[in-house]
This record gives C-alpha cells, sequence and structure tokens, in this order.
C-alpha cells in the first residue's frame, strides 16, 4: 500500500464547567476553573478527616504488585512504633483489607456520630468502601455512582483521633484512583509500589506523574516481591526479575525505600489476619517493613522512631 | 451507644432509557430495553470482527495475577498448535501484550481498509487500544470517553482473517471490562485467571458472575503462580499458596484447567518478548500451558490438536 501514515488517537476532551467530576482538575489552570473543596459534599468529608494528623496515600502503576500487602504491612509497622493507625480501603472492587487486618466479615455499624471503622485486634482502625457489598455480588458501578458513594462514605465515616490514615487506592491510575485523591484534601504523601519486573514499570511512571500533578508529595517507592530465599537451601531465587523498581525510581527522581523479598508467609500472614511482623519479627521482609515505616515517620513527622 | 444498627450502601441507579453505557444492561429485563447491536458503532464493530472464528475473553478478578501473561503464553501455544492467531489488549493503562508478544515501540499504520495490528515474528497479530498513548502520558480517561475511544479503535481495526482472537480484558470487573465484554458480540468463551491465595478468591467469584449474566461460556479457571521449584536444590515453595484456585473452580462449578507452576522464565520471556515454550518446552508451565491451548480448542472447535 502506498499511504504510509501514523496514528494518533484523539479523543476531545472539552471543558464542561463541571470541574468536580473532570479528570483534568489537576492539570487545569482555566479560568473558568472553581475550588471543588468549597463543595457540600468535600467540605464534610474534610471536616470527618479533621482530627487525623497524617493521610498517607498507598498507590500502585498496576493491580497485583501487593499495594494492599504493603499497605497492611505499613499499617503494622506504624501500629508497632506506637502510632495510632487507621487503613482506609477505597477499592469498591477488590477490598482485602478487612481480610489482611483481620476483621473479614464484621460489618460497620451506625455510632451516634456516623458510621464506625472496625477496630482490629491491634487497635487499628478499618473501614473499606466495598464493605456494604455481599461476597459475590456482582457489581459494576458507573464512574458518577462509583464516586458518589465514595463521597457518601467518606463524608459519613468517623475516625476521630489518629496520627496516621493510611488509604489504599484502587490498583492503576485511572478514574477510580483519581476520585479518591480528589475527595481528600491535605494528603501527606504518597507512597508507591511496584514489582521488580520491567514491564510493570511504564505504568508507575503515570502514577508518580499523578502524584506529582495532583501536588502530593511522593514519600518513595517501594520494590515488593524482590529476592526470594529458598526455605530449603537457602538459595536466592528472583521470580519476578532484579531492580526494575530501583532503576524507575532513579529515573523519576523519587525515593527508594528499598526491595522487600518476597516470602510467602507474608501472604500467608495476609490470609489469616494476623500481624507478620510479630510473628516473624527477624526476617528481612519484617526489618524491610519496620524500616520503612521509620523512613515514613522521618519524613513525615520529622523524627526518628524507636 | 444505643441504637445499633446495620448500614447497606444503596446508591440509586434509575432508568435512564440509554442502555448502551447501562451497566445493568446485561441483567436488565426491561420493556424499555433496547438491542444496543443495531447502533451503528456496534455494527460496525461486529462487521470488523467477521472474519474471525473464535473470540475468547480473557477475565480475572483482580489485576496482577497474570492476566496478561497467560493469555500471551495461550497465544504462543495456539500459535504453535497451527492456528492463526491475533491479541487485542484492552487495557488503556497497562498495555502489556505488545512487550509480551514482542513488538514493543512499534505503532499501528493505516491501511487502505483501516488500522493495520502488528505482527510479531511468530505472525501472532497485535493490537492494543493504549498503543496510541506516550510512555510516560498520565491519562485519566473517563467513563464515556473510554468507551468511545475503545468502540474507535475496534470499529476501525482490520484484523483479517483469524483462528482466535484472544482479547485481554482490563483488570477486575468495572466499567471497563463491563465496556468491553458489551463492544465484542458473540464471544466463543471466556477463560478466568486466577492465582492460588484466598484473599483473590472473592472478586474471581464476581468474574464468574459476569460472564454468567453476560451469557459468555466460561471455558475455565487458570491458576497461576502455583508451585515454584527451586532451581538449586529442586524442592517446592508455594509462594502464593495452594488450592485456592481449584476450590473456587469447584465452589461455582467453572472448569479447572490446572495450576501453573511460578516460574521466573516466563516473565523473562514476557519482558523480552520471546515465546517461553519455544525456549523452555520441557518445563511444567509450558506443558501447561499447551495442554490449556488443546483443552481451549477442544471445547471450543470441538477436536483434539496436535
Amino acid at each position: 500500500m502506498e499511504t504510509k501514515q501514523v496514528v494518533s488517537m484523539q479523543v476531545m476532551m472539552g471543558c464542561t464547567r463541571n470541574c468536580e467530576p473532570c479528570p483534568k482538575y489537576f492539570d487545569c489552570s482555566s479560568k473558568l476553573k472553581y475550588d471543588i473543596y468549597n463543595t457540600p459534599a468535600l467540605r464534610k468529608i474534610e471536616a470527618r478527616l479533621s482530627k487525623i494528623k497524617y493521610k498517607l496515600a498507598i498507590m500502585s502503576g498496576k493491580g497485583g504488585v501487593g499495594k494492599s500487602t504493603s499497605t497492611g504491612m505499613l499499617a503494622y509497622a506504624l501500629n508497632l512504633l506506637g502510632r495510632r493507625v487507621g487503613v482506609l480501603d477505597s477499592d469498591f472492587y477488590g477490598p482485602s483489607q478487612a481480610t489482611i487486618m483481620g476483621v473479614f466479615g464484621q460489618r460497620m455499624e451506625v455510632g451516634p456520630d456516623g458510621l464506625l471503622p472496625l477496630a482490629n485486634a491491634q487497635g487499628i482502625k478499618v473501614a473499606s468502601v466495598a464493605s456494604t457489598l455481599g461476597e459475590t455480588d456482582y457489581v459494576t458501578w458507573m464512574g458518577d455512582q462509583i464516586r458518589w458513594a465514595l463521597y457518601s462514605f467518606l463524608g459519613n465515616t468517623e475516625w476521630g483521633d489518629l496520627d496516621y490514615l493510611l488509604i489504599d487506592l484502587p490498583p492503576g491510575t485511572g478514574e477510580e484512583t483519581l476520585n479518591v485523591m480528589k475527595a481528600i484534601r491535605g494528603l501527606s504523601g504518597g507512597v508507591i509500589v511496584t514489582i521488580p519486573s520491567e514491564v510493570s514499570q511504564v505504568v508507575v511512571g503515570r502514577g508518580i506523574m499523578l502524584c506529582k500533578r495532583a501536588e502530593t508529595r511522593i514519600l518513595g517507592l517501594i520494590e515488593n516481591m524482590g529476592t526470594l530465599t529458598c526455605p530449603k537451601c537457602q538459595s536466592d531465587i528472583d521470580v519476578f526479575m532484579v531492580g526494575g523498581g530501583k532503576r524507575v525510581a532513579e529515573k523519576m527522581g523519587v525515593h527508594f525505600f528499598g526491595t522487600v523479598p518476597l516470602d510467602k508467609r507474608v501472604s500467608e500472614a495476609c490470609d489469616e489476619g494476623i500481624p507478620y511482623m510479630v510473628k516473624f519479627p527477624d526476617t528481612d521482609a519484617s526489618r524491610r517493613f519496620m524500616e520503612i515505616a521509620r523512613e515514613v515517620i522521618e519524613q513525615v513527622e520529622g523524627v526518628r522512631a524507636g
């Protein structure tokens, strides 16, 4: 054929003058832009979260890299370092924090001041936006419905006083992630989770860009599922390759929290809902997560914890 | 407190009489429901895909379970069994089929009949809806935009004659997955991919329910990332536990394709874009993928392949 033409797909994104659901909100510099945090729904959320000192968002470029696991481990670690911790699972489709935190099957109740997060055995508060969905419900939410359900949930949940709220974002950098990041004002920082294989790094860049445009300080990047140690012969096995996370952190100018080794006892502990680093305090994975928690505290509070 | 009350979050989903983007389309039995396949956009897609014998959707309950890897392995296996294969990557955010199929960095061109899928070294045709996004673009699409971009892509891509088109669905069972399943009429079947850990199985049930309501025959469930063999001492390591996929398949009455062992050479081959089962034909993972491909052919074509 004669005509060689490279295609670039364009989708028109005209201004609808409705800033609140707009995916370009963080980027927009139009004079028509209004302050979405002055709307009743977002003011209500801000008031609800006002007694929380630090709000951290845990994000991933793609799913299945252990974002929820890392959120859970970080929650347990901050708790062990004496902080009052809450965990918000903001994924409507794959809620896993209830399992990881050991409160699976319990339902949130309504107190005089609003919906009450569950408290686990360690005193960590847990709330999941999907906590009211049945186990085998097949639910597909439309963009706007999911946003309003999120607002309703966040605007009615009473966390009380907390040092840290860890927000387990939906996987990826799509509309649902953006909705959560827009709904919660004043994030103290973002933590990005990835795995070592190269094929996962393209989308990590998008996550970093999203934080930058949302003016959310990136605390650092965790490379999860690193080298596995054979339980029998103690040899090292790089199941998902080596170093992709470190390379992308360097390339994008982001702090590298280090590599958490792959350890099947971590996923076992998550399935059982018990704190891995209490059961196995002397493993490399425990030491790494405790050190990440100390680095988070250092960056956010400016002090070095125990 | 006195009042104990269990909360169930309700989001009103009134009928908008717009069936085409409606997430309840597959479930709806309203008299107001119209046949979306009679609309110009979906008729155009149907015409474009008319020379493809079998269209299979590969789905996962959650991300990161190896859905894209399994799609790629299945494509290579069907190709080795003499079938003409195409792979459609329908994920706008985490396109990985270009890498896995070894055509990363190449751009689709326009021929006289439309957009042309890339052909890899094995002759497998590859097209990615995200192929026109830049590497570090941070793009958040709104539901409707993503749907129209998908329609435009599918309605303009000319696959030609194929035996199999493998559709790598977006992760999860959300709106984006639903959009792809709605856009492509006459799926010959769905393949569900999961990993062994229990925490992943809740969402697998949702995927199975979605196929059932969309009247898509489920060919079976692949349990990926099974037992790893230590390359040094040959001992077995169950990194992500054992048997969760088999249990959920039995519980939901779905065929079990078996467990694919975790093998780091699979992710290495995917990063390199070469067919793993050509390089390592005698491994357990290769044999399992080849057998899955034979079972797929048996179910779909009613014949036993090579």
